[in-house]
């Protein structure tokens, strides 16, 4: 294995600098392009089919357990904005604002959308009279600006792609199942979609979301040690319903404020995909996601026979519900090889004259490089196994990575050693926002969660030597 | 048939006030909500469903064309859309302008796109090289905010969703023939899913779009006689090419201007689905595009039974692939079929005791109130044949309504007649802008297209009295 991989020598390499080798994938594997605005992508097509891809795994889950599609204006006023104070304090700093319209100034400047919180309350507060009416379940998918000084594709971007669940409830206890069960079905499609294991858990009062009164996370681990925060739920209370005055008739009879929530996943993911899984020949795609997920690629194809019988395999294939595509074009071999290398499709098929006499073709697997010899006629049948083995092992390297990478302190020395070394510094902690504040000063770590298996290890936080309340995970983060 | 219906009260009657029965039933059947930002709308889940139909049809049928999906950034740089004169004198007047980002002035302000055209010629201009890399067929599906004095909902937004396809061609002939193979889709999808005709022709000089060199068009008719925009493609030239700088390498070494289009509809279908099948019931829905497409009432649903035959229906119906609705609330049963009257739901089906004991339904379709009983066995084998029948009967009525409302017309006099009856006026014109802009004076009518279909039938333009050049329809429009 490896011997038959052709080294791509146009993107740098991993160890060399790992920013470069992310950005070099980006551009190389035509996931986006730049635009004259700092901080706006081009999603070229092979990036936004990956996002389609998962909008589409997201929206089947999210219809399944009764959410509604709408969509709000792309501008709030800044007035409405103005309405929840901690919530705008949160984003105000990072706005783009709309002051002429129609070539007249605007009276009430409008924010071009950082998230729609604001914008589902007033509508929830003109439609929900009753408890008949609740829950309201409703998503949006649209883009969002916010802007950044630091900008990196797909990771952090003054516009990115995402959507955002709003719901309303009769009750807290309700509200409060809607945040997990969302972020269940967010780290689902970690596992089954993406390959990507999560360590899910509570964001830190520090770190939760402008105006929440509690934050749920899915943090992935980077091979370089860093931790990505790659999805959020947020339980509101009733915080924002009074303040937007939404009051609905209980079965009581008495005019009461909905609980709420809202969730949402961004094109991040795609940043998340290409870090867990790439290597220095390009992306690899886990096959569930991958917009191809075969290539045929056509050996000496002008020889006679070959083209046609190329053609006869793909059809096959294709009939068979598989994304796959032939490489006709008049490169050679090797440099296709490359190209869907650079891409990560996740099995290349070489079909050349001798293969067509044997009636066998040679596969290969983006992920391993390793190469097997099929009978011509048994490929439809082994893909889909194929893809599920792929993915199986993909998804058991990334968990054993991160797995490899939770380090139990007990001191601050032993702390700042384990986040040298990366990955995530699980340590016992008192929930002053002080200790938070000390491990950042010294590590530029940042608490990425709480985790929902809290059994103690420690008595005492290492920070301050007060008593530990709650097990953290530090980590350097993106 | 009709006897059966329960008026719906809670409407304007369409005899009574056309334009205020079609925003009744924008709110009341739950389509839209308008947002405290005039002229943007909220698309409730209702009428985002029906866009999600639209979208989905159409994005199929772009894919099967070769076209792929991008994502461009939301906002275009002034300095960009200065580049193109003409595109930009168009669309200046109702820019929204962003004018500070992150608490900093911008100096280069940012205009919330109106449409894309720049921002992919951009993009072209750095992945465009060679003969090779053409055709490019880029579609983006986004919101697009045009500052608009006047608005409705669906017809005409300060924000509205839409796609736009935009493409680039190594020859002239093969960027006309998408322009036209584009007007084809969007016509099929009027045909095929939205039981809506459209006359298909060209726009006059006067009325194509700013910076395009022909701009084709869709135009529907409505019921109260005025003619509808419904989707347009632009064949470019190289004008955009070359203000933008886009060169290949061609087949002979050279460096060239390829030759583009673009091409968009948007949520304004909605608009014209509601006004051309709807009735003073509310909405009357065409089943492909039906987001419930069937749904079981059941009947005194307090009695033994009822509950679970109609859940066993439902779930037959459902597993057959329909989209279906059971209501099991407690409201009413009368309550409930001027409900889903009101939404435009294609079929109702009623189960009650006695239709339990008799193993038979009612089923009540909506566009015409016809009332069939059939076997309850036989209701999931019957309803593909009824939506294709009801289809059919819904496009053929709509169809013969436009043909019986496009008049010939060989004098102004007859001009004003006929538009005054409502509908198209047909008429042989000399081809110069002065006479369009005479019949606007006189009718404020405007030139729709110039049909595909130019069998002359008179010599000379009724206007001006010179030769006649071609055959235009004018008609008031929305």
């Amino acid at each position: 294995m490896g011997d038959n991989k052709i080294k791509n020598d146009s993107i740098t390499r991993q160890e060399d600098d790992f920013a470069q080798w992310y950005t070099d994938v980006c551009k190389k594997a035509g996931l986006m392009d730049y635009s004259s605005i700092k901080g706006f992508i081009v999603y070229l097509p092979y990036g936004y089919a990956i996002w389609e891809q998962i909008q589409s795994y997201l929206d089947k889950r999210f219809k399944e357990s009764g959410h509604e599609n709408v969509y709000m204006p792309s501008v709030i006023p800044s007035s409405l904005l103005n309405k929840e104070k901690e919530h705008v304090e949160g984003f105000a700093p990072e706005t783009l604002i709309c002051t002429i319209g129609g070539q007249n100034k605007l009276e009430d400047p409008l924010i071009v959308r950082p998230t729609s919180e604001v914008l589902f309350c007033e509508t929830y507060s003109k439609i929900i009279k009753s408890y008949r009416d609740l829950p309201k379940l409703f998503n949006q998918w649209c883009s969002v600006v916010r802007w950044e000084k630091t900008t990196r594709p797909f990771l952090r971007g003054s516009e990115f792609l995402w959507q955002e669940g709003h719901t309303m409830h009769e009750t807290e206890e309700e509200a409060r199942t809607e945040t997990l069960h969302m972020l269940d079905i967010y780290d689902e499609c970690g596992k089954n979609l993406l390959a990507i294991p999560f360590v899910k858990g509570r964001k830190t009062d520090k770190e939760k979301f402008a105006g929440a009164e509690e934050t749920y996370t899915i943090e992935s681990l980077m091979p370089d040690g860093k931790a990505l925060q790659s999805g959020t739920t947020h339980y509101f209370g009733n915080g924002f319903a009074k303040a937007f005055n939404i009051l609905y008739q209980g079965r009581d009879g008495k005019l009461t404020n909905p609980f709420q929530t809202s969730w949402g996943v961004s094109t991040r993911l795609i940043g998340a995909l290409i870090m867990v899984h790439g290597d220095d020949n390009g992306l690899v795609l886990p096959p569930y996601v991958a917009p191809i997920q075969t290539v045929v690629i056509p050996v000496a194809q002008n020889k006679p026979g070959v083209i046609p019988a190329a053609r006869e395999l793909y059809e096959k294939i294709r009939n068979s519900g598989v994304r796959v595509k032939i490489d006709e074009s008049d490169k050679s071999p090797g440099w296709k090889y490359s190209e869907y290398e650079m891409k990560g499709v996740p099995i290349r098929i070489e079909l050349g004259p001798r293969d067509i006499e044997k009636g066998v073709v040679t596969l290969v697997k983006r992920h391993n490089g390793e190469k097997n010899v099929l009978k011509n006629d048994e490929v439809v049948d082994a893909l889909p196994k194929l893809f599920k083995e792929i993915h199986e092992e993909m998804y058991n390297k990334a968990l054993n990575y991160l797995l490899e990478h939770i380090s139990e302190v007990h001191t601050v020395d032993e702390l700042k050693t384990a986040l040298e070394k990366g990955g995530f510094a699980k340590m016992m902690w008192c929930g002053e926002q002080q200790c938070e504040d000390k491990i950042k000063e010294l590590t530029t770590a940042s608490a990425r969660c709480m985790p929902f298996n809290q059994i103690p290890f420690d008595d005492t936080c290492p920070v301050c030597g007060k008593k530990a309340k709650k097990i953290v995970l530090f980590a350097k983060a993106y």
